[in-house]
């Protein structure tokens, strides 16, 4: 949903820190005027995604060494087979060669990303919490890790610390106590922000609901506690919007899936996933 | 051993992203003047890198929202066991709580690489290849991912596209041949660059060492057959470098460690690692 | 509250565009170690807001021209008396004077927009409704300029487009209807963020609530229609949160402020203010 | 006149203020590929200025939302009735919503600026002297709020720091006269430069030119004041340049238009300027 | 005179030019404790310019390399004999190797520039012209170069396009004729900039001083003529500032030094400039 | 060979440094939809490099001003004789006058480095030694100034501190010794990166060779020394690469093509070149 303008300016920082000062294997080994074709595809079964950033690679490799267009064949979201192609390149071999590291290393992470978390959302069904990412993301790659979530059917929690209010253990620590925690962010945080809070037993949950939170994050309880905290945080506050973490598996997801809880927030769509592998062919 | 005079400009970069118009919940629950202490440790055994990161991180939150200290207690490569300390935290709340997460995402996915390299090494052992890296590097943190690989025991392949001559199987295609390809390349690299071909037969090495190649990227050979093309080509050009990749896990590497190639390069030291488990906990 | 980390570049930006290549009168006419002591003072009674904007230029001249202190000698927010003293400045004369335009420029027009907000805020009173600023603030300046609101006792509305769900009539347009734009805002948007509807009659009041609206923006209605508007809007759900917009001058407030709107925002706050008159005087 | 290679940059960061992560209410409720039609009208008489700012924005949204064009209706400087239309705009809805804000803060605020200059300009007369802006501009804007002046037909005093030189009060405090402060400038600044000097008495007016000053700002002399010191300084040098400046009210203009000064400086052209109405009706 | 406020950010590009990725000699050579002691000398007679590149250059390496201290021993524009010490250097061995080239290849240029301009000014003696440099300048160094001018006795035309007008013949060509274009310049510049005409014959000058010029550009005039065409201006209005230019080497300076004209500018103090030999030996 | 990514963004900058705010006597003179024809032409005979450089200017200018096009009439490498034709202009007089001086001054500079170039190349004869540059360069201009050096028909030694070991004499002192130093280096530098060491006598020669270096750079020996030490190290080492450097003019590189170096590196080819006379001449 997300478009990110900071794309054009990232995907140029990472072609600056691999070709430097040149591509010297490329620029002295293949003409400029050489054309060829090749083809991305799929060496193990994926979710895709970071169509959009192999796009801007090819783009601007392609203003400095010669045209060279990519052209994608399926779109971010899409499971492709061992085999099946992603997308299809032709114009200046250069250009091409020159690009094509970058724009791997990032088709590959976001679909390891966007295939993991397929496997999440798949273990809650269709009837479970949505899944949704965290703020535990790769630095500077959060928008895109992101979509990548996204694209594997999850959806995304907030994007950073100043498009949403979440009150964890150490700022209740720092504040005083939840309740003093809550006071201030109510009196201070803007009229279209919720104010969530982190509690990790029962009392904390009275305390939090009684402070005014609209959200809370039940973390680390175990399965029986998750199912007892929903109840009475339900009975406590109808309208409460209840969120889970904390070790959150596919194998613990598709046992938790029948309690109510409104999302399951796993950090590690992204922090657990690898790389699939993906690669580039050219016709001879 | 390499220092980045790009640290500072990614962990800007990086703070801005999390940080955007401001740490709403911090700055509204924790009032300027609340001073804490905290620790950062680890929840399971690691090998540690990112401290540089860290620092970085907590020295720049510190210049925003009042002083703020991290006391890296242990060094990069450091072994670290479950509940072992990594640094302290000392000054500003809103400083410190505003960059934990920045800075444990830099820590906790570096330390991953460190760990995951160190497992590489090991099957390597003394006597065994020297493990590298590739250029399969998350785009924008090449050079912190390079310097967890070292801290991990591994060493470095070429850190870009301009400091070393590498021929891979689609040079070859756009060049025409691997005897093409070399000659060009020795007409035009610098003569402080060594020039490597990428081969896949023992024809290939021969057509490549006849050329003038001085390495050898041997790839995707099988146990029996990286046996055979090492003999091979050690008969052709005693002074010749081999370099062995494909599928190098752990196993493999311990399976052929006394085949006498010089460098063993594994692009999943850093694509298949995840993070390891590391948290920030305060004193009341 | 926010903390700026923009600032320094803006700041540094100002200072370009204003030094250029250089400030030929002052590196002409003054010596480089003639040092100087002046006092800022206000011509007019003011509500101040802008230290940080005049400390910062005068840290900034001060690397590039020699050393120059600038200590603020009130808070933002402060009400400062015709002649009043809002800092003194001593050091280098080189680098005072070329920081006095640009820190001058951004202490006028910030405190001419805090001493505003002060006449708009008094006439709500104590027991009346928060006053908020919009969006429609000073390109590149929204952070320093709502800065300047809260100096003036007044509260800020969202920041951007990015923190905070606002269904105006435009967008109603391009939705089809308020049903339906509500009901994808609220698929899409994260959990931690409420969905506000710009209204205009009773009609679209019901329309929006059923829709699953949590905050109204009762725009352009007369004092009567507000006072209906507010009554059966609260009437439906009592939980809503109401804000009122549209002509609204102190004068206006004045009137309204028993209506139970829980927000009036005022564009008027900043577009409507005029620079207040500061000088920097030397003492010879 | 003057082209600002520098906007694109203003509005990418003007861009980038606004919408940070993403305009999340357009992005939710509007469809990619929703087209639509819209016009920018005055809601009160103007004269206009900022067409190419309105440009630049929706050029630099297509870019990245999908493409919209902005069709000026009128150029700078025209008088636009209430209800005129100031151009037209078509083409993607999620374009035009997300830079719609920007888009009209810029034009809102410039036209202000232009409104307000032409009630100067017109007090002055044909006959009557250039009036002419200062550097007491919004930072980061000075560029464009001085093609506001020209739109509004003032003229522009020196662009910055660098292109005039200007002797101030404080810069002859600290030079320790006129007479030194005038032979330093003529001795370093180079020889397209003339040089002026503010001056507030006879006695400086002789020092001043005496010294070999070219202009002579004369500031803050009264009605009768200012029409002796220009005929004292035009008898002492009838090739000097004659500027007056302070407390320069539309009405002060008309009383002095028969004074022989050649400019009058108004700070207040920009400074005590406010935003005109003007907005965007869509077409449903 | 003019401190550069973009020096900071001109060696910092530089030295990322030169350091790449880091200085892999050093930084696998040279320890990080190692302390080392050095000098900068001069190899041949020179004038010197360039210690406030040099002081940036060790300063930015240290805060990446570990710190190392540049100590200037004479000030820029002074002669320094064969041999001479210009600047000693202690503390980290990585910092001072990283840096050497970098500030040496600054300190090499810019004082090849002064030690050129110096044998200009001598010819011109000091009852003569000023000596000037133009706007052939190396792109990107242009403030520094001019600061070298100055080093070396010389003096500075204006700075950019933008702080000056100068008419030449192409824009004479452009604008219709010289009469055309000095009313246009005159109606459009403001106030404080005076207008010059490049002029290559009597009658051009008679245009050019009809048309309002006041400063004369006598282009490529031999030495006779440009005799005469000073009587001929001077004759017409005595107020005119005069400059000549067109192959001023310091022979003809010296022949043509005492015919009236005030400036003398010359392309040539820079761009026919040789660097000159310095070096940086260490202590052992 | 090498495309330099950087080229827009060194052009920009010095677009902005020339122009800075506006070229007020080409705006002011000269009408916007003015329209030219001009030619660029040698006033001297040379060798052409900066083409790129030309029309980068060009074709920025043009996004500001309106449109113009340059179209270069002969590539970089070519030989252009007094009066040659090098590029065509054509379109807005404004945009073209703009550009005009930023244009030549880049081709005035790296023309003169390829005519200098060229001498030094024919010197050396088709039987000699490759000519080489070295890091002696003008900070920001090297990878321009290495495309130049290529123009004149010389070769590139490395182009920065990151993709080359050269172990030069302040290595050595710092590192203790030549065997030290090399030790280090072939543990650290990854292994497509060669090793060269600078030696001053036979005895250096032969540690360094005895360490391990596969490059030698003899420095500073005399014809007759210089032809020893290459037959000395050639007996030690048939395949080590042998590089000649100091005082290298076209009369001694004349004098010496018979000695079986293989490279001769000259930092003069560069910094002891003077630019070229051009011009831009319009039809009227």
């Amino acid at each position: 949903m997300f478009v990110d303008p900071r794309l054009r300016e990232l995907v140029s920082a990472a072609l600056d820190e691999d070709v430097g000062r040149g591509d010297v294997t490329t620029l002295s080994t293949v003409s400029a005027d050489r054309q060829i074709r090749g083809t991305i595809f799929a060496k193990e079964p994926i979710v895709l995604s970071g169509q959009a950033w192999a796009e801007e690679v090819f783009r601007q490799v392609s203003s400095d060494y010669g045209a060279a267009v990519y052209a994608p064949k399926v779109d971010d979201g899409a499971q492709v087979e061992k085999g099946g192609v992603i997308g299809e390149l032709h114009g200046s071999a250069q250009a091409i060669l020159t690009g094509e590291r970058c724009a791997l290393n990032g088709l590959m992470r976001l679909s390891g990303i966007a295939t993991n978390t397929r496997r999440h959302v798949d273990a809650a069904g269709a009837a479970g919490p949505k899944i949704v990412d965290t703020r535990k993301t790769t630095p500077l790659w959060r928008s895109l890790e992101k979509a990548a979530v996204r694209a594997g059917g999850g959806s995304n929690h907030r994007f950073g610390l100043d498009d949403g209010v979440l009150i964890k253990d150490n700022h209740i620590v720092a504040a005083g106590s939840i309740t003093e925690a809550v006071r201030r962010a109510k009196a201070h945080a803007h009229h279209l922000l919720r104010i969530e809070v982190e509690v990790e037993s029962i009392t904390q949950i009275d305390e939090a609901l009684a402070a005014g939170a609209q959200v809370l994050l039940l973390d680390n309880f175990d399965d029986a506690g998750l199912a007892r905290a929903v109840s009475h945080a339900r009975a406590q506050d109808p309208s409460v919007i209840l969120e889970a973490s904390g070790n959150m598996t596919p194998e613990r997801i598709a046992r938790i899936n029948h309690v109510a809880v409104d999302i399951v927030s796993v950090g590690g769509l992204i922090h657990q996933s690898r790389w699939v592998d993906l690669s580039l062919r050219f016709e001879g």
